[in-house]
C-alpha cells in the first residue's frame, strides 16, 4: 500500500493511493469509499510525528566526511516536529545560517506503539512503512551550538514524502540526493553501521515509540550546501522521489 | 486562572481548579457547566505538548556546577514528549544509567502559535500560563552521548504540573528542588541569564511554537542524584508543588 495524507478544503484526509486515485480511508486505513483524484487535493506530509528521532552518523563514511568516528551505539537526537513539511514545499533558509545543507535518509513511520522490544520479538512489525526524508541541516549552527537541536530544527528542515510504502524491504535499498539534478549523496541502506530492525527495537528501549513517529535512520556521505534557487531531491528505490525548491525565510 | 487536565473514566477534560471544584471548559476555556470534585477525577499532566524545548545553562552557578560556561545565547535541546507525566507519577530509573538527577524548572506553556515574534512586541501575550517541571536527566548518558536528547528523554523524565497559573509575574520567582524533604535546589528566577520574555521570543525565531509547547527555563544549582523510594518534590512561588515518587524501570 502506498499510504498518503492529504488536504481537501477545510478537512484533512488519510488515503491510499492507486496510479492517479486516492481512496480515502479511516485512521484504521479502512477505506471509506470516497474516491479523490490527485489533482483534487493538496498532498501533506504522509506522517504527523510526536517526535522525530533521528540518527546521527550511521553511514561510516558520512561520519568521516564531518570528521567524526562511527559511534558504538546509535547516537540519538530530536527534530522538532514544527519544521516537517511535505513533497513539493519550499526549504527556507533561516538568515540565522550561512551554510545549510541537505542528508537524504530513509526514514521510519512507526505503526503501533513500541516500547521495550524483546530480542526475539520482529521489531519490524511495529512498523507502518517507509518513506523519504531530508534532515536539512545548517550546519554552521550545528557546529557552533554542538547540540544538534537549533541547527536542524528551523520550520521546513524536515521535509518528509511523498507517501508511506507499506510492502518494501528496505535491507539493501539505493538511496541517493541530488540538488538540480546533479546526484551528491548516492548510498545504499545494507551500508547502515545499525540497520533499521536493531534501530527500532534500540530506540523502543529508550522512548516509547508512538504511531506516526518517525524514524530519520541516518545519511550517506556526500552531503553539501542548498541555496536559494535550487531544487533538493531524495529518491529511495522502491519508493520515489521527495522534491523540495530552496528558497529563503 | 488555574488549568488543568483531567481524566475521567475514558474520556481527558480540561479544567478551572477553584478550590476542590474543577470546573470542565472548552479548549477555548470556556466552561460547559459541568462541575467535578478533585476526588471524582485522575489529574494529568496540565499541558500535552508537541514539544518540550529545553534551554541548557540558564543559571550560571548551575553550569559552573557542571563545568560549563554560560552561553551567548540560549542553548537549545528537545525532550521527548513520551517523557511527560503528571504530579503524582512515579519518574521510573532506567536500566540503562547508574547517575539519574532532578533538575527543577519554570516551565513556559504556550497559548497562541508564535513565529519570529518582534522585537517591539510583548511575548508573553502568546504565553498561557507558567507551571513546575522536572528535567530529570540520566547524567551518565548525557555524558556519554554529547548530545542530550537520549539521557533526557526517557519515558517518565518529564513530570509537569500540578496545574497551569495563567495570572502570575515570573520575573522574580523562588524555585526550589526538595528530595525526601531536604531542599537540594533553591535559586530565583531573577537569576536567568536569558529571562522567560527573551526565551519565547528568541526561541520563537528558531521554531514555530505551537499551543500547548513547552519551554523549560533551565534549573538552579544543586542538582543531584535520585534513588528508587525517594521522592522528589519541585516547587516554584504562586504556583505550587509538582511531587513525583521515583521507582524502577
Amino acid at each position: 500500500m502506498k499510504i498518503c495524507r492529504f488536504r481537501h478544503g477545510d478537512s484533512l484526509g488519510i488515503g491510499l493511493i492507486e496510479g492517479d486515485e486516492i481512496w480515502e480511508c479511516g485512521i484504521d486505513l479502512e477505506r471509506t469509499g470516497v474516491l479523490w483524484y490527485r489533482d483534487e487535493v493538496e498532498m501533506l506530509a504522509p506522517a504527523n510525528p510526536s517526535k522525530i528521532v533521528c540518527v546521527g552518523r550511521n553511514y561510516a563514511e558520512h561520519a568521516a566526511e564531518l570528521g567524526n568516528e562511527v559511534p558504538s551505539s546509535p547516537l540519538l537526537f530530536l527534530k522538532a516536529p514544527s519544521a516537517v513539511i511535505g513533497d513539493g514545499d519550499t526549504i527556507a533558509i533561516p538568515t540565522q545560517s550561512a551554510h545549510v545543507e541537505h542528508e537524504g535518509e530513509l526514514a521510519v513511520i512507526i505503526g503501533h506503539r513500541a516500547k521495550n522490544i524483546d530480542d526475539d520479538e520482529d521489531s519490524l512489525k511495529y512498523v507502518l512503512g517507509f518513506t523519504c526524508l531530508n534532515d536539512v541541516t545548517a550546519r554552521d549552527i550545528q557546529r557552533a551550538d554542538v547540540q544538534f537541536t537549533r541547527g536542524k530544527s528551523f520550520d521546513t528542515f524536515c521535509p518528509i514524502g511523498p507517501y508511506i510504502e507499506t510492502e518494501l524491504d528496505v535491507s539493501d535499498l539505493r538511496v541517493t540526493c541530488a540538488v538540480n539534478g546533479e546526484i551528491k549523496q548516492d548510498g545504499r541502506t545494507s551500508q547502515m553501521v545499525f540497520p533499521v530492525e536493531f534501530l527500532v527495537r534500540y530506540i523502543s528501549r529508550q522512548m516509547t515509540l508512538m504511531p506516526g513517529d518517525v524514524i530519520a535512520t541516518g545519511t550517506p556521505s556526500g552531503v553539501s550546501k542548498l541555496e536559494p534557487g535550487d531544487v533538493c531531491e531524495v529518491s529511495i528505490e522502491g519508493i520515489g522521489t521527495l522534491r523540495n525548491p530552496i528558497g529563503s525565510a
